[in-house]
């Protein structure tokens, strides 16, 4: 079916046909057994090597109309595949075999009083909508992990890689043929049409769940117009807060680890909020570790006292996620005002206590409602593969079903399957 | 705060003050110890037996004005309050005390190899909106289930249960501030202005999930108009499917108990299915238990030769849910056709198989996409009780964060605690 040429000039029409064609697959793929899905991993990896000619061959002609779509440098950069990059696309194929089937896991199960066997079963969630923008590995990941989770899945990718994601597209639908798997399990929208994606966000009987990656507008757009769940990945403002009795040394290493190790993605931190009693001590070290890094700090007036050439730092500082070596610098009273200007100014995505006390770290993990809550660690640890989930598809804000990184086992539910010998209600 | 007088005349102010409260509240009970929460439960049954003259006062008021809401005698029944109800009422908030307090659990640990140590602990959602119909005592109930579970909750049951709904809400309040715990964490909606539900189905920054309980268009209403996640309990168009194996004395059984010990809620069944290798035998024994339960048949062509009496099944009758004592007939030629009829007319809420062969249960149970799937028992067990969830504030029909019964696990979420001692990202 995936061969018949799509209706563009309808987008009702072709979000419908897509939608329909992903709810049939699913049921398939919900079906298959674990050994197929890796075999379909493996064989996609292989295609990737021995097709990686064509596959840079159409890359380069989205990278060759990137300028058209105003992408600067380090989006083209993003936007590139080479051999090496596909090699590591690959083996990231090839990491998701060794990850378990999370379909037919046991989750929990008991046996009631009157005999019945009741077993909780991970079943997939259906069909995923998935939106996101440039980099084209990303349509090789995402479509991985739904795959393997047993999820039809319907990719949108940036229209300043529909070359590149063509072609991948057609590579991992090539290797479903090739293993007796629904070709529409893995389907591509095939047309820039933005009408077409508002189409499909009304189709909230074929399709289980959207996720959008991508900037804060293309998430609340998403979310506003779609009429399924949707998971979200909005801004990480992360926090460190170095407490009285922090390491200095540690202190010094997990702020420069969470500020620069990578700046522009979302678990990087923010802000950071410094104890009154060793601000005087502790932020002049700091200083010098952040000038050597490079990062700009703005600071409120205590800390501007203590860090050469920081900038005054602003109410909308604190709610700001520079994505950038930037950082904002708050002395706190102590454990509890910390607390608050977490509550109050950041997203609940990651924060970070350095400390030695004990009730301290106990009191900040309790009372802090983020989706990670670190203690004596970097906020970078907010992912995935460093959580223990392998491979992610994105890192949700919401509290809603997934919370923090989204793997296989998020991209799930259950059922109930229960087992009588001729068990009535009494 | 809660004794302010509200401002009705602003459905967007009342709406703004309800759901800011709440939040409040909610950080407030998400830190409270199980032991309070319990005492609450205790104090509150002890209110409700200590006031039950003053309880069934304001229950007779509502009761005085059920002919103005055109009630009819069987809703005028669900909503009287008389002595023996309010003592099972506190008898339920007592059954929750047994529960385990599902906040602070850990769901999964590990040690990374970088000695990190990721706990996946469990949280409250925050603010539960529940929207229901008339019965008083669900006032009770979903309160005791929101507190117990960590999350505050603001109450909207029907206007023909106001009296009854606000003197119970007083009680429960009075028990909050008698245990120290924060009074705005039960809040009722005091008007019956459907305005003020449409301001807080739009607070998703305050409201974690609306859960409507009622007729298909109020909750077709509410998930139309929501901007935060809804719990969404639609129909129950349960099946028993009696394969060519069943034993035919627990077959009749089954369906008997199934459609006849509740016909009016969502997991009686609504379709019987029999493999035409046995109809001829076991439909003719069928019909007799049927008409001396009083069950009204509509059949197929084929089911309506060997059931006497019955009525020709419509395609709409398949796509009914009846709530009543009837229920529709058809023959299938085997296992898939009817899995393929539950994919076509039914709602995956509750399906049975009752069969003695292994392969064709194990086959129902991997294909049918529905919360509960049963082998050999009634569909009547889809129920959190039943189950081993202890109570329940509704059967989610979705698949996404719950799916079946929702019970205290199912209005919470989870945050990923992780202890270190200096790691950092390489």
């Amino acid at each position: 079916m995936s061969a018949v040429t799509p209706n563009f000039d309808s987008p009702s029409c072709y979000a419908a046909g897509l939608s329909e064609r992903a709810h049939v697959a699913a049921r398939g793929l919900a079906m298959a057994r674990g050994a197929t899905k890796d075999t379909w991993l493996k064989r996609s990896a292989q295609l990737l090597r021995d097709q990686s000619e064509r596959i840079i061959a159409e890359n380069s002609k989205d990278v060759a109309r990137a300028p058209e779509f105003d992408l600067n440098a380090a989006a083209i950069d993003r936007l590139k595949l080479n051999p090496s990059r596909l090699e590591k696309l690959a083996l990231a194929l090839e990491e998701i075999v060794l990850l378990p089937n999370p379909v037919g896991e046991v989750i929990d199960s008991s046996i009631r009083p009157n005999g019945l066997q009741v077993v909780r079963v991970r079943v997939p969630l259906g069909v995923v909508f998935f939106i996101y923008e440039s980099r084209p590995n990303v349509t090789v990941d995402a479509a991985a992990i739904c795959v393997k989770s047993g999820n039809a899945v319907i990719l949108r990718g940036g229209k300043e890689a529909l070359h590149s994601n063509r072609v991948l597209h057609q590579i991992l639908q090539q290797a479903l043929t090739d293993c007796d798997l629904p070709p529409d399990a893995v389907q591509l929208v095939q047309t820039p049409d933005r009408a077409v994606v508002g189409e499909l966000l009304k189709r909230s009987d074929k399709i289980s769940v959207t996720i959008p990656r991508g900037g804060k507008s293309l998430i609340e757009r998403v979310a506003a117009e779609a009429k399924m769940p949707v998971i979200k990945h909005f801004d990480g403002i992360c926090h460190v807060y170095v407490d009285a009795t922090a390491d200095f040394a540690m202190a010094r290493r997990i702020v420069i680890n969470s500020k620069v190790q990578r700046p522009g993605v979302c678990n990087a931190a923010e802000c950071l909020l410094v104890h009154r009693d060793i601000a005087g001590k502790f932020l002049p070290e700091m200083a010098v570790d952040l000038q050597s890094a490079g990062v700009e700090v703005r600071g409120c007036e205590q800390s501007r006292r203590l860090i050469p050439g920081a900038l005054a730092a602003t109410e909308a500082d604190y709610r700001t996620e520079y994505l950038d070596l930037k950082l904002s610098v708050r002395v706190v009273d102590g454990l509890e005002q910390a607390i608050e200007h977490i509550e109050t100014y950041g997203s609940h995505h990651t924060e970070t206590v350095v400390t030695n006390d004990f009730s301290v770290a106990q009191r900040f993990v309790a009372a802090v409602d983020s989706a990670a809550v670190l203690v004596n660690a970097s906020t970078r640890f907010n992912d995935g593969g460093e959580l223990g989930l392998g491979a992610e598809i994105g890192i949700s804000t919401d509290k809603f079903h997934a919370r923090g990184p989204c793997g296989l086992k998020e991209l799930t539910s259950y059922k109930y399957v229960v087992h009588g010998n001729g068990q009535i209600r009494e």
